[in-house]
């Protein structure tokens, strides 16, 4: 119901009204402290973000996905759907975003995904939220800082489950820092699932035109590396898009806080990972992915050194497993590892590092090995692929 | 009604086409001279703008919109609202925009924005329009740039007022220019309030989860300061921004023009006033705005100096008034003063300046006080702030 | 219809999964090369893209269109649309990308745009796709790049031609290299029109505020020169764009392949020619199209140098010719060459080259002239002008 109302004229006031200093000053900090994650508790994070179609498309765009199913509505609609569904990618890429305010505002660095899953497709104009629950904070000594393990989950406006993962954080102690972090959310519920079940349209008849020749579900064998040509230089956009998708992490894009940390984070804003991994799964996509119904899951994964802008992205895939689906999808799982690079193409990487290449950078060290410093990012990711049409 | 129409294949023309030069050489200019602001005139500016759903949430979001009124169309729903609103500030810096080529395209500066106020909501998908009326032209004697006040109103699709606000102007005289300025419109009808009401919803019970805990109308008191802690350092995004809000003004985007400039403008392309508010709004909206129902005014707005692209914008915000409004609104009126920085965060700002830091930059010859060449920005702001739930 | 899957739980493979090295190493790669060229051959171009409307103003607003018939829904419903319809410069460069994939992903330079025309409006939210037939594979003796010509067509969801245009590439040889290219599409139908008729609505009237004065179909006569007074410096938001706009050509967005180059598009990522063209057409908008209600077609549009971040465009327009319309479009037809230039304006390129600056620079040579290193396109265009109202 509108209403009109009468504020009356508003008039200067600054020159006479109180200022109180020192008194009056506050500097609101956001993000939690090592001893401000207390294990199961539940953090409802603020805002929620409806996703309109065009934000979508320039997600889908920008990051450069060649499947069809988040460019083109008539063929989502020939796979099932109302519309073009959002990018998982995206919807991880916010979720994550959104709870960042609460869970990682102060942390010192993301240390990994696990158990990514989407058991329902999100669509053009749907409206995200994000709970967190504190799974294990792990103490690793006086003055060090932590390791915190929490579940995420995203909620649409009916309040359906289309997002669940778990994380690791690096989070610094409070210590002496007279600063207050965010209180706590009250009890909330937190509906995630030990196993959510997937809910997907059954294709129908696909348009031929709409994919390439060579990345259907028979064009995959375990072992194959598939080396992707493209690299994308990443420019200061990724400032923008780091609000875009609701991260309010100065990390990425306040360059003064940047240049005033030190070690591996400090110098240019660091880009935010889920944009990364995004670019990286987009660059593939011509070569793995422009197939896929649906992204089954991503785990065991890791940004293994920071991209800036001026950094030129490269990705390579290999082929880990393949397995039938159910017959009436007419399509198969087939399990990727993705891996990135900065700076150096994926043919130039293999020549130098050889099989090294994938094994994961954490394992380097019991392993004996070096770590790599061109690779940014490694993950695991199963996805549906097509069958070819007979 | 569609038709068919045959116009025949076109040929190459332009080895036999006519070329009279000089004679036929136009060089059209747009923007007015000094001379060319009459007391009364009324100006409607050209092609007005239809805001789809997907640009304004691109704008809250790069702007760093923290209310979720502007980005999560379930809570503007609770709030009464058919969806999302456009943001206020979306609406000011769109609707100045579509009056620059009448009124400032040849101007040396914006001088500054009194009694801004916003009486009914813009949706995405509206389409607005601008007129702007002279107030008064102020000569400052010969040869000198005059001072030019105008009142702009923007009206939507229904020719109803949704923005009005009074603007100052520094503007050249033509001199001995040859150049031709933009004729006059017709004699127009300038529908603007003396002092127009609001027309808002009543919200209704609005979700707990959606903002934080210390940002409701009971949490601020006059004399307050509060420093927002995050950054944002603007990059060359803003070139194309500029014309995304539908301004014409080369001093945003023609890095040629920039510099060949002289004094403060020249150089680096300057940032588009309306987006340098916009940004330190959406800093300050975390801890100020983040529960307002809506932007009761703005007045006494500058632009002290210059932002351009790699500049780090900071916020702060001192709480000026606090009053009661209707009791079914469930909100109240807070007044901030708004201050905006480059390359200075508001704590080494506060420690740099002190109580000097709240002075209108305009006042601070006749105090004996130097301006902060960090300073980019000032005003006043009424917001109406939801109390917090009981 | 949608059902639920269970697919299980993801569990880590990477470390005992296969990898077969060398054997297994793909690497696809796009694009075709000489030999791959077909008199006759269609190639049926992947995936398509929806074009939300969103995106549509972004391109309108971010090239700096200044008709409001893309920017304005109440002014486009005055014309007899239904809504504002996609800039046809949008379209054409959405259709050509979509093709970059089989045409010329490996090609040298686009070398001429050549009988491009418009035969419907397109929406917000079609679906665009395209197809490409080789017209004729023009060798240039052994090893040396021959010369393509190809027809390309834009479909709508309904298959209703929307785009036709003719194009020149200039394409490598396969020689010794190894690389295989995509696979030719099966046989496909290839509805192209020998010379379509214009689907168009009767404008009724039309509301007096939204365009200029000057800019009517009264206001052009042959031999004119038009120079439009505002630069645009190029950022690297071109980087993105190339894929907003469906361009999978790597020399758009990663240095590394671009530095890696040799010759004339060597050094920094090459603007794609079709932003190039958008923004040289809205730096021309104010001054000659801000009342078209079509673009009729283009002819000889030739890419002449190279663009990059950090150039800034101009633009001068020339009137070839001017015809009558259908009286009752209320309308009249003026044929324009546009010049695009870098880092020099309009008017200081007039003055170095006075008449030579509209000779087509590949005609240069045969007339003993040199070409001019700051033009960058030419085209001609052909427009439909309202008519001043009475």
């Amino acid at each position: 119901m509108m209403r009109e109302f009468d504020f009356g004229r508003m008039t200067e006031m600054a020159p006479k009204a109180p200022l109180h200093l020192p008194a009056g000053v506050r500097a609101p900090s956001y993000g939690r402290y090592l001893e401000d994650f207390t294990d199961g508790a539940v953090f409802v994070h603020p805002r929620g973000m409806t996703l309109p179609r065009g934000l979508c498309q320039d997600f889908a765009t920008t990051f450069m996905e060649c499947n069809p199913l988040y460019l083109n509505e008539v063929y989502a609609q020939a796979c099932g759907h109302p519309t073009t569904p959002v990018s998982p990618l995206m919807v991880l890429a916010t979720v994550l975003s959104l709870g960042v305010q609460n869970d990682s505002e102060k942390a010192i660095a993301h240390l990994g995904y696990y158990d990514v899953h989407f058991p329902r497709p999100v669509y053009p104009g749907d409206t995200l939220r994000a709970l967190t629950r504190v799974v294990r904070r792990h103490e690793r000594g006086p003055g060090e800082p932590g390791i915190v393990a929490v579940r995420t989950i995203g909620l649409n406006q009916r309040d359906e489950l289309v997002l669940q993962y778990d994380r690791k954080i690096l989070v610094p102690r409070r210590g002496d820092a007279a600063t207050a972090s965010t209180p706590l959310a009250a009890e909330a519920q937190f509906p995630d699932a030990a196993m959510p079940l997937l809910l997907l349209p059954v294709p129908g008849a696909l348009p031929a035109y709409a994919t390439g020749r060579e990345t259907f579900f028979e064009d995959f064998a375990p072992g194959q590396v598939i080396l992707h040509a493209n690299g994308r230089t990443v420019t200061d956009e990724h400032f923008a898009w780091t609000y875009r998708v609701g991260n309010t992490h100065p990390l990425h894009f306040d360059r003064m806080y940047s240049a005033a940390r030190s070690g591996a984070m400090s110098g240019e804003p660091i880009v935010y990972g889920g944009l990364v991994f995004s670019w990286l799964a987009g660059l593939a996509s011509r070569d793995t992915s422009e197939n896929a119904l649906w992204d089954l899951g991503y785990t065991e994964g890791y940004h293994t050194q920071p991209t800036a802008a001026g950094d030129t992205l490269y990705a390579l895939s290999r082929v880990l497993d393949v397995a039938p689906a159910e017959d009436d999808l007419h399509a198969g799982i087939v399990t990727f590892q993705l891996i990135g690079l900065k700076n150096l193409n994926g043919a130039a990487a293999l020549d130098r590092y050889g099989a090294d290449l994938f094994l994961k950078e954490n394992d380097k060290k019991k392993l004996g090995k070096d770590k790599a410093p061109e690779k940014v990012f490694e993950i695991e990711r199963r996805l549906l692929l097509r069958r070819r049409p007979s």
